[in-house]
């Protein structure tokens, strides 16, 4: 039984309940990050409250995100729940006001906070030596992907259908173009050249793609973001996508093609061990 | 204090709480209807439940909608909560699993039911004799508008940004062409022609868009169903939109631009005397 964090207290995670009002329940108004834990601590922690507060502020909440009183929440939580490896989940949404209603609640209205820890191995997972498949597929999400916001129902349906079509995952496709995976960056890697999405409102602005970009540069590995296509994926060198939880992982076949020779390729492994490396240094 | 249903129990409204892991709250991953009550009886209620049924089964939810069942609890809400005017709101999600997951729980997982009354004056409301002033703002939403889901983040912003420019709603524009409004269908005359969108997976398939075309076919209106720019409804002659608890209410600005003298059109008012006639004669 795990300890959840709501609205201030530490509940049995069968306890934490919120209300039917709640503007996160009604109209997917929240937000949410995810932070990895290694070893007991957090990773990239600053990146994900500086995002949080930004989710939020693009959608004119006014609350204002305490880094001490998160982090303090963020330990709390690991120890009570005796976390090794894994996440934290943390929404915020708009609170509950007293009915529904598609104009927002009075400004004092208390926002909903809601954390919680998953188990999850992340280091030496059979995914990064295995590789993942992965199918392309339309993107039909909203317009503010940089959001990091819990209309998840599209990445869902569409990990879904890569299930079902005998895949582990799916990249989205925007007028040809690649856009992101359901929960994660896509990188291809031609000539030595990464290239990966550049940022805009069309993908999340990802803690780890950020972070694997920077350790790409030094290690003197060229960068190109921009958009590519999925032909251009096909064909590539190597493939991989970058998440929280996932840090890098190989692509081996998109849509049934073998990328390269269909096995996890050498940049994104070399990015993955100085990413867990750099990563580890800084975790708090 | 109302009483509203939750799972198959009535329970006072401060008592209807649901799991932090249910996949409403933490995904959207949940359909919703509105059905409005006059005189204590419901309007287009097997519209409603036709459309919530596709809802879910274009989600891929396995869950079968008993008409008798929901007229039941309908019913009992309508009758303990003394509701004479106003709605019941439905919403359906896939349930809560243990832990958070955005491949689907297993099939057996019961979906979550909610149900609730709102008091609100439907017929003779000011608004009618009034009408509407709206904006025109991009149409951010995701591409299955079709579907009813509770991923309403974005008419809500968009409503509060009508709301911050002084404006009543919104209307909803996709490459140059108005979609919907924020809640509701969209229409202009011109020349005694009612315009409208036609269906597809950009809009909701209104139910009292259904039956207001419906009325004027039965009027001998001419009914065009294509889409319009916001410029062609600039010049109409007369504007107004379709809603569950609206049933017909003008539209007298757009952008600022008064529509035919700025007042109420007849079009608007026989269809919406019509409407209530035919659907109250036929409520349950």
């Amino acid at each position: 039984m795990r300890t959840v964090y709501l609205n201030g207290d530490y509940v049995p995670e069968n306890e934490a309940r919120i209300s039917i009002f709640d503007r996160g329940f009604l109209f997917a108004d929240g937000v949410y990050e995810v932070t990895t834990v290694v070893d007991g601590k957090l990773i990239g922690f600053d990146g994900h409250i500086e995002r949080l507060q930004r989710s939020l502020k693009e959608l004119d909440y006014t609350y204002k995100v305490e880094r001490e009183k998160f982090l303090t929440i963020h330990r709390e939580l690991v120890s009570r729940n005796s976390l090794d490896q894994g996440m934290i989940y943390l929404q915020i949404t708009r609170g509950n006001p007293d009915d529904r209603d598609f104009e927002f609640p009075p400004i004092d209205t208390p926002v909903t906070i809601v954390l919680f820890t998953q188990k999850k191995q992340v280091v030496g997972t059979a995914t990064e030596v295995k590789g993942l498949s992965v199918i392309s597929i339309d993107d039909l999400r909203w317009g503010r992907r940089d959001i990091k916001t819990v209309q998840l129902l599209y990445p869902s349906l569409a990990k879904m259908e890569a299930k079902t079509r005998g895949a582990d995952d799916a990249w989205l496709m925007q007028d040809g173009f690649v856009t992101e995976g359901t929960s994660n960056n896509a990188y291809i890697v031609k000539d030595g050249k990464i290239i990966t999405r550049d940022l805009s409102k069309d993908i999340l602005h990802g803690i780890t793609r950020k972070s694997v970009l920077a350790c790409a540069r030094l290690l003197q590995m060229e960068v190109e973001e921009r958009p590519f296509t999925i032909e251009e994926a096909y064909t590539a060198d190597e493939a991989f996508s970058t998440s929280a939880s996932g840090f890098t992982n190989p692509v081996v076949t998109i849509d049934g093609n073998k990328i390269g020779s269909g096995t996890p390729g050498p940049v994104g492994d070399k990015l993955r061990a100085l990413y867990l490396e750099e990563n580890m240094k800084a975790a708090v």
